[in-house]
């Protein structure tokens, strides 16, 4: 349980550092930035490394919301999912600290570590209802790939390239929205170093992205049929 | 059955979510937008994820003309297509409809669902004989990849790949001339929402899709020599 | 013999039309056109795309340096190079042609199909010799990548994404030096509909990929150490 | 070994030339650049390319760091380590070489081989301690993708995809800190042509990669519990 839980610490701070740093570091970056396409691939690619990296160790969830989506699909163990959650919340704080001392080396920095927000913190000014609507609604398709492509119908190893390029797609649409969480925890490690209305609106993206996780657990486990191919995670990984 | 239409349904709002959606959201934000090749890549990565997440249940056809393709080549039974029709075309609405609502909480939503056109609604003006050209070429390539990459001698497993990253090349192609659509249902769906010239010229993005998706269905029965290797749809999924 | 002279034919169509009309159509699309890295990679997509679709019925090779160097390799019979050589000529003059007919419905048309170039007609004015030592050595390395992922013991089914890429990689690299060739086939289509330079320069562009390749054939004969994992191909697609 | 010794050489050519050449040739092409996208992409695609290529011939380290890394892991042997770094600094070498003749065709070469640095020799002006806090990091997470994902657990054949764009992720964070390291043989290689700071320099592109890499190379030890599911590389590339 020791190895999972170091496990999960260090993907999330990974997730945290590479997703969030390259929208800090070289989003805006004078005349060749990577601009939302590369911050889009950058979050993607976090979880596709990880998960073919630690996917064996603890199942790579890195995320609050997924690690909930499994149990409600009923494929992970609800009694492991606090330490996991813990874990998650941990690796992002300290993927966010070390964003932090790197990007404060700069002496054009700004402050702000990519929080998420809506209404006037949104990066299009999105009002709180699309927000709302936007992190349900996506959090929702993520757990759709992730439990599917984890199926035992599924082709056998590829899961990690849908789940981490459906982060990258979920990216390439939302961020203008909320910035794009779909992930309470990676929201939590910014907004702790940003604070204000990175702290006040925290709420949304713990809420949102828990909501559309569960429901797509549900949907997922009648969809899927889950009787006769769905492993429990740790019997296949 | 049930599932299987439900999951075309799903598979397909989300086809019109995330590739109408980045158009719409994120394709000209200032500065750092994803432009084109952002678009061409969340279309692909549509289909990518879906068909891990669902190909095992339904075939992920999330598109009328791979439907009528795949019947045209032998792959799929004709009496299930007018199901996995209606279905794509009820998911593509839906997509477009909460495409809608979360566009429309920006101040600035100037309307459009990013709707298929030619001629003076083609992105860059291409006339009717082009986009005619464009849509019915397009989409033979597209089921020739599709129907070659889900042989029984092709690679098991790597067919979503192809496909999916097939449909992000053909948007990096064609965008420019129709705004690509290759999808009945895709053009179906903003087209509702968009209306008038949109609705006018929908008949094409039925015609020419479904047109070079049964050109290719004949073409990929004979090329692919179909009695050994292939299998029908359901035998291997 | 004959579906397999199609399949190099249409395989290679494919390629001319997406390589070369992603950037006749979209790559200088105002304000949101896909640049150099679409264009990279749409080429990529063409190979990658058609390796899995045909490449169990002819090897998918699309390119006379291919065909070439994989008969230097030892690991294509050089008595049926000749057909497929002509048969992708043929292809790429057809989506060259395909390509001009779709281009020219646009009211700003300029003529001109991405053809290769040197000199005046490099798109970074990169002199003769730096264009030579470009396409030997690209090529070159393209065919150490081809090679060496479909030997025996490369991981199975991989091949078509590490070629796609790499040749994604190529362009990513060569574009201003000389539009980037590595491909006889590909140089020949739109010079033909280019004329003038890009017909007195198509020497160099059958030349230095063929010499690259042939390179890489001897080169990677020794370094696989062909004897005991190395399979003819046929034996294995 | 002399076969692993040439793969090496030529795989660290190629990652020279191919991802610091389509810095220098292509990032800042007027209008349609690839900027630091693109440049991510071809680094990352380099490794991936080599991988599958030549991955069977040597493990395709092409970088001191990572053959140090998998030493600490117990992964490598360390008799066999002096051999594969002096090839991998031969073969930057040689690539940097190439790319300087390529480069040098243009009218309007400014010289520069895409160097390492920090502080004004940074691309962003990031200071010493970023930019060691940044290599050591980065490096740390390069060699916990390639430990793990190519652990006996993890999915086969994919390593190479997740350790390429696990490199492309590196590059889309850290370019504008140190132009990205992560590999002493890529730092030296462009360091030898460009001179003056890029020498002086060069020091902390050795130490940084190397630190981190034998740090993850000890916690991918107790991580992955290496008793029962690892190779040493050989019995199984």
């Amino acid at each position: 349980m020791q190895r999972k839980l170091v496990a999960e610490c260090l993907g999330t701070l990974w997730l945290v550092l590479g997703g969030c740093g390259s929208a800090v570091l070289a989003a805006k970056f004078p005349e060749v930035g990577i601009g939302l396409v590369g911050v889009s691939l950058a979050f993607g690619l976090t979880v596709l490394t990880m998960a073919y990296a630690i996917g064996h160790v603890s199942g790579c969830h890195l995320n609050p919301a997924v690690t909930l989506g499994l149990v409600a699909a009923g494929r992970f163990k609800a009694s492991e999912a606090p330490g996991y959650i813990g874990a998650q919340v941990v690796g992002a704080i300290l993927g966010a600290l070390l964003l932090y001392i790197i990007a404060s080396g700069a002496p054009n920095f700004a402050g702000g570590l990519a929080a998420n927000g809506y209404g006037s913190a949104s990066p299009g000014q999105y009002g709180l209802f699309s927000g709302l609507v936007t992190e349900v609604v996506m959090t929702f398709f993520f757990l759709i790939i992730i439990i599917g492509s984890t199926h035992g119908k599924a082709p056998a190893g590829f899961a990690p390239i849908a789940i981490g390029l459906g982060l990258t797609l979920i990216h390439l649409i939302s961020i203008p929205v909320t910035n794009t969480s779909v992930n309470p925890a990676r929201s939590t490690g910014p907004a702790l170093f940003s604070g204000g209305t990175a702290i006040a609106q925290l709420w949304l993206f713990w809420l949102a992205p828990i909501a559309g996780a569960v429901a797509a657990g549900v949907v997922s486990r009648w969809l899927q049929d889950e009787a006769p191919g769905a492993l429990i995670e740790g019997d296949r990984r």
